[in-house]
């Protein structure tokens, strides 16, 4: 029987990156300390400040909505119903759940009342992977919602394995542009509230048990749209590398942050504006989201003469 | 039957990293085509210079002297005899079968004639895998050789997915100094002659296509040694990245060598000084050789008293 390093109590986990046993109790304070160091490193969040949490009730952003409010935080929960068939309404009933365990509210839109056709439609009419429109469409939303909902700080479940699958992405390919963006904390600006990802100092494997010991209910399955996308095949070849060199994760993303400004220099800032039509800031005149509803807006149309008078948005 | 892209003969080989396919003639002339490319834009040969290559009896340094005899170059063969049982004499022979075919100078030192016992020996003696000080002591005993017998360039054949391996190793772990110090061409300096990698823009694939269709004889395995080397693990991350993502080493590699300069600095100079035994540039008193000589010499001298009197090179 492993025994847990802190409390020599029986341990349900053994981390093999940090070679260490953990009993249920232990296991919830060593992830919910490595959020506390993120957020404190990072200074992701100041003092009273409200966060709206990204949920899309899987074990990530749900176990961080519980971790936040563990350790004092107020934060609220945004749904974004991507109106996937056999998915979307069970994600929402798990953020429910938990929203009511927290007793902190939980907000809801859908692309169906936004769009009028839900993130499959979407795709088809333009003709891109799902992923391609969904990332754009739920960060305008949400920075929407904050902005118009006084939260300073929009939270997103991205932890260790997420970071290091893009960093990797952005390594083989040498995006200096995109590798300056990286950050697990993006400060307010030019109408953007912060950004943060307080889980990025915690492997998924690690989020995974603290769900699990937390008796989080969520979604078992990631999103059936996202099946064969390039991120999941990146943290396939991570996971490979970690299984081989224990530590590696952790060493590869803490490394790169360490040198990251040194070395790829300042972000230099988009030349942004407001966008005309809505005013969410854009390099362009009109802003992307605003441009997709207009595509989509001709779209239905065309299928629907009759509703071509109703207003844009 | 696939049909060769140039002259729509019967191919020899499809590279999916191209997707090309290509006759035996054209499988030649792409591969030295390459090479060509490499030793150009990274200005690795001035005329006239002639060019000693690290010669180990695998298909890599033997192809690349053929390549260089082919493009015209005046390139001998050095071979160090690393005294590996079931290895050595055979890798000895094939550089010797070569050196024959291609009418050019191959020349040879062993371990055992310099310090007295093999590699083998040599890491048991200093407790570290044989890899550890390999290295370092074929690389001394090139420079040396090269700088006593008038070469001013030592050619190595590292190609893509050795460059690429080490490339992975490096930004895993965020070795600045070491992504510096990374490039085909290292110049001439502070008693180093210059050192180039002409393979550097050839996979490993294409080499191992080249030295079949151009019938060189080369052992088929590779130094027995190495079983289990971290290089070995990173090739195969990058190969199953190659396999999903064909051209990624490529972009990889080259884009790395595009940012390299204005994204991580210049190289530091180390402040280098002669070794106060031989005359070889190093950042101590007394170079590692030197050192690894001295420390082999006390273990001999121990076991055998008789032999203490012995100069020590």
């Amino acid at each position: 029987m492993r025994r847990c390093k802190i409390c020599q109590k029986e341990a349900v986990v053994f981390f093999k990156s940090h070679r260490i046993s953990l009993c249920e109790e232990h296991l919830k304070s060593f992830v919910e300390k490595r959020v506390k160091e993120a957020i404190k490193s990072h200074k992701m969040i100041n003092r009273g400040e409200k966060i709206l949490i990204a949920v899309s009730g899987g074990k990530d952003s749900l176990s961080l909505w519980q971790i936040l409010t563990n350790l004092g935080y107020e934060a609220d929960g945004m749904f974004i119903d991507l109106g996937i068939p056999g998915f979307s309404q069970e994600s929402w009933e798990k953020c429910e759940k938990l929203s009511r365990r927290l007793s902190r509210k939980l907000f809801k839109t859908s692309l169906e009342e936004i769009f009028g056709m839900n993130l499959l439609d979407i795709a088809k009419l333009e003709r891109r992977v799902p992923c391609a429109s969904c990332g754009m469409i739920k960060r305008y939303i949400m920075n929407n919602f904050a902005l118009k909902n006084g939260y300073k700080v929009i939270a997103t479940g991205h932890h260790l394995d997420d970071e290091c699958s893009i960093l990797l992405g952005n390594v083989l390919n040498w995006q200096v542009e995109y590798l300056r963006r990286q950050d697990p904390s993006l400060k307010e600006e030019n109408g953007f509230v912060r950004k943060i990802k307080p889980l990025v100092l915690c492997s998924e494997e690690e989020i995974e048990n603290y769900a699990r010991v937390m008796n989080i209910d969520h979604v078992g399955k990631g999103c059936p749209l996202s099946k064969g996308a390039t991120s999941h095949f990146y943290k396939s070849i991570m996971n490979q590398i970690e299984e081989k060199m224990p530590g590696t994760k952790l060493r590869f993303y803490k490394g790169f942050l360490k040198i990251k400004k040194d070395t790829f220099g300042d972000e230099k800032p988009a030349e942004l504006k407001p966008c005309i039509r809505c005013g969410y800031p854009t390099t362009a005149e009109i802003c992307s989201f605003c441009r997709l509803h207009e595509r989509i807006k001709t779209k239905i149309s065309q299928q629907n003469p009759e509703k071509m008078e109703e207003p844009l948005s």
